[in-house]
């Protein structure tokens, strides 16, 4: 049965609907059991979505961690404009540390890592961005900033290292020497 | 029918041997194929070991990616010794370094990560402990040397931030900088 003609007429909003549901879909199954246990037809049946349009829209697994990851850690942080880079630095990375800190967050970020190379950057494509955004700002107004490399290598990567590969939780005031590490 | 009678006789040797084929067998699935299509019975039957064995000992995958991932990152990268605290951490990280550019590595610390909060720990544990005990010898002879957790953040940190979570190659020299922004 030819199935382009049908799809194709889909509206927008249908198609964006069932991206939501099937993300909710996701979230909600990581945060209740292993991910081994995610499949296309598992992730269909929670979302209430035909298995065919999965396998259709994202083809894999990965492909859909990815996707969910994407989506997750990307705009949920604000970057902060408080006029000096170490307020500005400070208060992100907390942010960032804080949603490190959230059980649910780390489910989507392993999965998406387990789930192939391209699911790591896809949970930090956007802060990398937000990171680089602060230095040029600071730039720009004719201070001095360390290059973006340097800065991520300071601050993202104890970051996720230890929400990762640790079970070192984060004691207050961590972020900022941190933060003191990399300026000063 | 009963089981625990045969399998308690069996020698050390036997068990040792099964677990080699079957740590061998996953390593080999996670370089040809995605952690995905990753279960008990198919590593079993790679290793040529009877599924009931797996499920006895391992439990679950992400156990048996934990015992993988404790194994292959434990022993493998001998510690230094130069004399110099600098030249060890220099030489100890870029050895780490060459490990994380390996294709077949990432993919057991992928999976393992991917398989639940367990796998990163097991993945770094040897590390974060030959870390420590080249910072405990050089206070040992009178040298002074910066606090675990403070090196584990400026060395471990962008080591596997990098490998995880971007795309950014290892540039020579980098590493150094690295020792550098810990101990100058």
């Amino acid at each position: 049965m030819p199935e382009s003609t049908t799809t194709q007429t889909r509206p927008g909003g249908r198609s964006a609907r069932v991206r939501a549901s099937v993300h909710r879909a996701v979230e909600e199954l990581l945060a209740e059991e292993s991910a081994e246990t995610l499949t296309l037809p598992v992730v269909a049946s929670r979302a209430g979505v035909h298995p065919t349009t999965l396998y259709r829209r994202w083809g894999s697994v990965g492909e859909l961690l990815s996707d969910v990851a994407t989506s997750r850690f990307s705009g949920d942080i604000v970057v902060p404009d408080t006029g000096s880079l170490r307020a500005d630095l400070e208060r992100w990375a907390t942010d960032v540390a804080t949603d490190l800190a959230d059980p649910d967050s780390l489910a989507v970020m392993r999965a998406a890592i387990g789930a192939g190379p391209d699911g790591g950057c896809a949970c930090t494509t956007d802060r990398h961005a937000q990171l680089a955004a602060m230095l040029e700002r600071e730039r720009s107004r004719g201070g001095s900033a360390p290059e973006v490399g340097r800065a991520a290598d300071a601050l993202l990567g104890p970051l996720y290292y230890r929400a990762i590969f640790t079970d070192t939780g984060v004691k207050p005031g961590w972020v900022k020497e941190l933060v003191a590490a990399l300026l000063d």
